[in-house]
């Protein structure tokens, strides 16, 4: 996954982005090591990269893990975009990569979007717009 | 749904309100969101406007986001009226733009009675009354 | 269910209670106008009084307002009695009445109760007794 | 509940323990009351018991006050013991009573060891030990 | 599972691990004991062991402690590593053993290795790796 977010990072061909990385044992990790990023090194925005199991206690340990990266969110003052894929969303491997592949991509867009200005999303706003699947669709009156 | 806000905001006519804008990817993302509009950008009040899917997933990350609108609320000393519409809540598109448009018109009514006075919604309490959807009526003995 | 309080608070006789209310849209909204009350107020103990739907959202959003009672508690190191009543207590809205009328009335008694100290209680710990509906009965050698 | 930890008390002959009681109207008035023993009282430990009822609702409520009772220890650096009980743990009142009896005895003995260091439990560890029914047992290689 | 910590440090035969051990009655209580040994021992990472029944309540008791460990974690800035082995997750006591001391085992190369650098695990990333159970396997294009 983070080999998408280079390679988005590096078609957006934004100037003076600095990318750091941390690697951790699960997804019930990222938010400690999320509020190091943020804090100790300084960075502006985490993206919170994971491929919870599809078991249940899988679910369990994503649910934990999201409600941390909020709090850490609420502590540092900062965005922190989940990415999570769970491995029972794709039908096989090929689909599960397509998955994770578009949601990263697009997530790392929205991502340096946030660091520009809170309204840089805005045209994207009410759309149905999911990251890695089928958009929904608008409804309108 | 920024629209029907605007909309019922302009129908009140209600002087000297200003509005911000944040679009951020998902409703996870929505509180942090509105701890930087109650906290630097000085808003009295905030409106959480999502539209989670009708997957499981969907359901488990309006929880989170909810969760931690209310945390947000405690950190910032300030109301966040949470305006989530399911994809599910609606027969068809019709009806589920007919519960938007409710539910989004009446919380922000809301919202303005919150900011003038504690007990403004007060002649509504008790009355079994839902944003977007049936009221379920009054009880009594 | 405010008057249910203020009745209880009359028959009570207790001399010197000042009741503040604060009416909000939904149990969610409950937490900070708590914490408000709590605060700003200087409320010595609030009531939390809800009367949540029947649908799974709407135990969910009971969940959440709890969870956030809970904190707003230990923020404030005050007590906050939670009253909420469940649409799908009674099997109709005579017997919901006579719930949301007890309930209401005991928690009222018992807010009184924990004003005074600690041990005011303590005659009816391990009774089995349920607010509003049939209590227990005690379990003993 | 509360009798039986006296006697754990009481049988252990440790000198100098003293003990205070706050009864509160449901479990989850117990986080902010251990918060209270332990920072204005000056208490060192805290057993939080309580008799959660068998419906799904006293389930969730129970989960909740245990997340506040966790968040209470972080908060005031000290160990709350929770001595729960279901009421659907036993198959009849006396099966129910002897729960109860051994559960909220062993964790009195419990308290005192955790008082008195850190490594006071250790020859109990992994050995499947469950306060109030039966063990179940050691694995090994 | 002490034991096989044990083991893992000794074979890593890294210089200067200095180990302590903090025994609780069950997962509920490791929240707290981890935040002493971080804050008041001055550990610098912790490795929380625990072993929940197979029961619908333990489920709830681990998801609890989770949650407490996250949280310990964002107060105290340091990685507490989650080594949870669940009675229902190995067919006989002879696999669950076996799942057990994997699981221990390479946990606790990963605390030394989170310890060291927050890239340390960087090869081992996006690779499907389970710690004590068969690992799920990398997907690509």
């Amino acid at each position: 996954m983070f080999k998408i977010v280079k390679k988005a990072l590096d078609d957006s061909m934004e100037p003076g982005i600095k990318l750091e990385r941390y690697t951790v044992p699960g997804v019930k990790d990222l938010p400690i090591a999320c509020k190091k990023l943020l804090e100790k090194q300084k960075c502006d925005i985490c993206m919170a990269l994971g491929m919870p199991g599809d078991q249940p206690i899988d679910k369990t340990c994503a649910h934990e893990a999201s409600q941390g990266l909020i709090n850490t969110q609420l502590q540092t003052n900062k965005h922190i975009i989940e990415v999570f894929i769970y491995l029972d969303e794709g039908k096989d491997k090929k689909e599960l990569y397509k998955i994770t592949k578009n949601r990263t991509y697009d997530h790392t867009i929205n991502a340096i979007a946030l660091l520009k200005s809170k309204n840089k999303l805005q045209k994207l706003a009410g759309k149905g717009i999911r990251q890695g699947s089928k958009n929904v669709g608008i409804i309108k009156e």
